[in-house]
């Protein structure tokens, strides 16, 4: 049986742990402020802030976080949770969300990695889920859904190191169980155990690592992943190409501000490794240092390839000369050209494609925020092909020209191999995907949703049924249940007899927009009086006429 | 610390494991058809149809399970799945719904008790889980999130003699943790944990439990619950019997067919036994034989309480005579009249609220599909009040009067005592909640579409963009990248130069209803050709108008 070494591939969100973060990439020639919103469709921004950059001519500094509010601490991963983006630090220690409460261990959630997520937290991320369902849809995507557990052996071997992250459960007698540690394995798994050759697919679920609470911080142990994926045999690139736009599309539905996709391939990576005359078996390897470019300076890399890995001080510097570019077409032609590398099978493929992957984009309008980046490597073990990751931008302080990375929100790649792992005969069905960092986002909404004091409602009540006199409660019950079957949403006080001050204040709470009140006239009247709660205008609507008074004012 | 032998009490969908099924309990004065749909509000049923019952009369048979298509085995649990729901039997040495794939174990999910869940399937449980929502929306209350991982301690001694089925993570350091067994015990720990005195919360999501696959048919290890609870000291009845209205609401929404609310007050059942002199030390034995009055006739339960429980025949047979005992307000009338029953003070608490529950329900319109039944008894552990369970009705054969329960698809009850088990003070938070059965309700839909040949849509696609000559691409590019930016959901095939007819084909196989198709002509026009797949008639377009034309075509 095939075995992979691949550590969390797709896992976007969970890499960057160090708060370093560095400036953005930009050029000499482009020191003139960016646009802080997306160029409009089929206006890609001006090439000049894209150009390849002369090899060693880039710029990196290690920086302090950035500031609010858009701030999210670099070393939180993917569960990143309200308190850490507050800034609080980390899970450790902590007893969930519980806060006074402390009396006796039966009253926690375990202490570390979980959480419980009350009304205004599931409703935000219901608005959040919303939209980026609303996305996959618009491109087609069917929903699965697979068991949270599945058997040990199916994950084990699967994310290398990280394996031993991977929850198991006790052998309570019969077959040996895990959590499942990502959504792709067990999709690579449900293609192969189906035959399924053609899909394209969502999953939005919760998944489970046990990562050690002593040397993490701010991850949770059960956080949510939101994947789509196109599987099937295909001419090049158009799958690629519709992913990215996606995180394109997901990216400015959501407003989160500056973004930029870094593309790569994992080809031209492994080529220009092949060319700097790195053997394969150090490729993995350098591949790991190489990706923490986006977080060190180059020096460090350097240092990191020569000290701990072992290679020679001249390969390292012809990787640096090829790894610290970044641009778009025109690197993409100029590699094609350059001596070395348009000699090596690997990397010509790889470029060629993401020539096309570049028209492409260029017909969906959104080069502009695309980026070609040689030092993106991503967990590298499972990708085949292209490979993106999608980073907010923020302005530094008073420096308009540099962008800040404020941490990867989206992600993703080829893999061509890993449902074959799982077919007796090996078939494979090529895949390729993305996984929206929606964790890390709805921390991020979560902080502008507080900073802008807005008040999250956690219910849809539309109206409550409300008495001004004594002894209407029957009143209240008969009008009620008229509204719930007109499918008003509705609530009225459990009390048999609360004071109009009360029930009007509950509105108040709870954001409840309307109140039909019903009192002894009204009855009498065959009316109900209809007040708008933030007005207090009141105008009494014939009773048969309630239901659809209240949707003109509320449906649009 | 508080312990609570508590065996399974919400979970009504999992307790039936037998075929036997038992008619319903028709008086002979109700011989007529009963009606097959509800009734208007406001207009109950004859009473005559649910007179009280002279003890003893009633009859019990065992029967055959009723026919398609509304068939499910009487002894498939709550994670009823498909398969079984076409009578195959059980998932006893199944492995998962893979087909014929059976090379290396692991390809599997788990083979008993978990299950992947198709495109289809995933579809048809969200317009199922859609309903469901809206109405817990429409009852103002809000969704909470809490982890599928507990502390251990969280559930044990929670679930009595069931808490072997709980899974339980293997000890690989740090805290002892548990998979979740169901969605209550959660809930009581987030209130006490947080303090919160006052909520109306739903929460759907997949529960944990190792049943033991030797002895479970069609039992599936992990399932979806669907609970709504009212939270906080209110006036009585008032949330009682809002929650018996959303059962109503849901099973009329559904349109499962005829369907009956049984309910009973645990306070009644104790003041019973009390009454025919059983000791209090042999209530929850006696009631978990009670609660199988609605699978085997009397004289089962009457052998079984005296040979097994050690009952006397004489307090077996005053037993009998209260619970055959089923009605309406009458019957209530008449037990607080009952010379013995009105005697003790739990069981006159119990009929008083009863009372009232059945006055709010006729303000609501829906006692003709409620039952008083005094052989309702569910897990009793910890409800302390008012407990009540829906059954759907079927009619059995030519038997017109034969109206034979096939299941119950929701049930719950109130529980005061179980939040304060969690309080370290012991404070009290009287709560009342109910549970949708919907794995069973899937199964039945999934039946139901499968008879009726419908094709359930697992792709919301309104449009293909296609291409009738070669070398479009590009041209398809830009169209569909224009309908994605106008909010259309928009496919195209991922190849260079697809036939029209393959393009058109596709369209039929996933049901999209439009394509939208753009040839040389119509590049050189500014058109777009929108063609209706069902009716192939075709329309020439502005192309600016398209994206409206398909929205005013498809969104009514």
């Amino acid at each position: 049986m095939l075995r992979v070494q691949a550590t969390r591939p797709r896992e976007l969100s969970r890499r960057p742990r160090r708060k370093a973060l560095r400036i953005r990439p930009l050029s000499p020639a482009a020191a003139a402020p960016p646009p802080r919103r997306p160029p409009a469709a089929g206006a890609p921004r001006p090439r000049s802030r894209h150009v390849a950059a002369a090899p060693g001519r880039r710029r990196r500094l290690v920086l302090r976080a950035p500031p609010a509010p858009l701030r999210v601490p670099a070393g939180a991963g993917g569960g990143l949770g309200p308190e850490d983006a507050q800034g609080n630090g980390g899970a450790r220690g902590r007893r969930g969300r519980a806060g006074p409460c402390r009396a006796g261990a039966q009253l926690s959630v375990p202490r570390q990695g979980t959480r419980d997520h009350p009304p205004a937290q599931v409703a935000l991320r219901d608005r959040l889920v919303g939209t980026v369902v609303a996305c996959f849809k618009r491109h087609g995507a069917a929903a699965i859904d697979t068991p949270v557990l599945e058997l040990r052996e199916t994950l084990m071997g699967k994310y290398g190191d990280n394996s031993k992250l991977i929850y198991e459960l006790q052998d309570q007698g019969g077959e040996l169980l895990a959590l499942r540690y990502d959504l792709t394995v067990p999709f690579a798994r449900y293609l192969a155990m189906n035959k399924i050759t053609n899909i394209k697919r969502y999953h939005i679920a919760k998944v489970y690592r046990r990562d050690n609470p002593a040397t993490t911080r701010g991850r949770y142990r059960e956080f949510y992943q939101c994947d789509f994926d196109i599987a099937g045999q295909f001419d090049p690139m158009l799958p690629d190409a519709e992913c990215v736009k996606i995180v394109h599309e997901i990216l400015s539905d959501l407003q989160l501000g500056d973004f930029l996709i870094k593309v790569n391939d994992r080809r031209i990576l492994n080529g220009v490794l092949a060319v700097c005359g790195i053997p394969e078996s150090k490729f993995i390897t350098t591949c790991s240092t190489i990706d923490k470019l986006d977080k060190v300076p180059w020096e460090y890399v350097k240092n990191e390839m020569v000290g701990e890995k072992g290679l020679s001080p001249e390969a390292t510097d012809r990787i640096g000369e090829y790894v610290q570019l970044h641009g778009g077409l025109d690197l993409i032609e100029q590699l094609l050209q350059d001596p070395k590398l348009s000699q090596n099978k690997l990397a010509k493929e790889g470029l060629g494609d993401m020539k096309l992957l570049f028209e492409y984009l260029t017909l969906f309008g959104i080069t502009g925020k695309i980026s070609f980046d040689l030092s993106l490597a991503r967990g590298l073990d499972y990708y085949t092909g292209v490979i993106f990751e999608a980073v907010l931008l923020q302005q530094q302080n008073d420096h308009v020209e540099d962008l800040v990375s404020i941490g990867s929100v989206a992600g993703g790649g080829r893999y061509d191999g890993l449902v074959g792992m799982f077919d007796p005969k090996g078939r494979k069905v090529p895949c390729v995907g993305v996984s929206i960092g929606i964790e890390r986002i709805f921390s991020i909404l979560e902080q502008r949703v507080k900073a802008s004091g807005e008040k999250v409602r956690t219910t849809e009540t539309q109206v409550l049924v409300a008495t001004p006199q004594k002894h209407l409660l029957s009143a209240r019950l008969k009008l009620i249940s008229e509204l719930w079957d007109a499918r008003i949403k509705a609530e009225m006080l459990y009390k048999k007899d609360p004071t109009l001050l009360k029930q009007l204040q509950y509105c108040e709470d709870m954001g409840i927009p309307l109140a039909a009140i019903i009192g002894e006239q009204e009855l009498s009247d065959g009316v109900v009086k209809l007040r708008d709660v933030a007005t207090r205008e009141e105008v009494d609507i014939p009773r048969e006429g309630l239901a659809d008074e209240i949707r003109r004012r509320l449906e649009p």
